[in-house]
């Protein structure tokens, strides 16, 4: 079979959970300074969840101008108290973040944008509420030493899916959109649409 | 480091999910004869939820009484119209039971009993409500066919971290619940009390 859709992301996560759910996918990461466009967006007053989606639909459409069909684009943010944080860029950071989470609560914005012939044809935020226990900094260097290989790739240091549990108190919202895409949305869309069988 | 914790379950699911998040545990399968405690507890008026919790309670007792120690017990049952649906038996009645919840809301109640010393210290029951979309028999049965090594262990015919997520229009509640087991008040009951770091 054809892949229904070709994901504009380089995350072995996004792609997981794709094919765990039966869909046959193509890959081609987006080449997008993150950085800089989440630089300019902010600057501008976008809010965290502007920069998801808008980042999402840049990655679509980029990737769709060289292979054309479907595209998925997406991107994940991190909200604390109105703020977007970044990925670590060291352990040292992690930590930081981390204590900077711990007894707080703060949200996981999950953007998804899908493109066809370079135009969006269906986009949705998903968005958790995440409440981290208090935590000892002791505990959370710890726990950054020994998780930093895998952590590295994620929003706010963590993977729920792995030891990154251990950091919660409380956890509100949709588990895919915590690992960094609105799926059920998605699929949904796409038995509308008729792409997949449903 | 010795176990923090027996498993009183031979669920390949539940393991990982424990052992994913950093706990080193025992597994101790518990022979219970479910399917007659369930007609029993049912006959005396119980509701699914009493099922899921004193099934979970029932499998730690007896592990407990062989390993000592800390004895996890857990169960998951499926309600839909106040009725408990148990797993499916074979392919031709996985079909019944998911053609059964098409288009209408459902429970999962996962149980979870900690035993120390014979006694009960700890228990919780996670609830989720899952709805699935309206589904063509055709497309349950090439569902069902395709799946079916996978989902004959699973309460309602489903994974929901494989292709499962297909028949759902709406989920709300934790995903750990879903997989069967409250994973989050689990941790968060062993932090304090001591049994782990947190």
């Amino acid at each position: 079979m054809p892949p229904v859709l070709t994901l504009a992301s380089g995350s072995a996560t996004r792609r997981q959970m794709l094919e765990a759910a039966g869909l046959e996918i193509a890959v081609a990461a987006a080449r997008v300074d993150e950085e800089s466009v989440k630089a300019a967006l902010l600057a501008e007053g976008a809010t965290p969840r502007d920069v998801a989606d808008a980042l999402a639909e840049m990655k679509a459409v980029k990737v769709a101008a060289k292979t054309g069909g479907l595209v998925l684009g997406a991107d994940q943010v991190l909200e604390a108290g109105g703020a977007l944080i970044s990925k670590p860029e060291n352990p040292a950071e992690a930590v930081t973040q981390i204590l900077g989470l711990s007894g707080q609560t703060h949200r996981l914005l999950s953007a998804a944008v899908l493109v066809r012939d370079g135009a969006p044809v269906w986009r949705h935020v998903g968005v958790a509420r995440l409440t981290m226990r208090t935590l000892s900094p002791g505990f959370v260097e710890a726990y950054v030493a020994r998780t930093w290989d895998e952590i590295r790739h994620s929003v706010g240091g963590y993977q729920i899916e792995a030891e990154g549990i251990r950091l919660m108190a409380r956890i509100e919202g949709d588990h895919f959109t915590i690992l960094g895409l609105p799926l059920l949305e998605l699929l949904n869309y796409l038995v509308i649409s008729g792409e997949i069988e449903g």
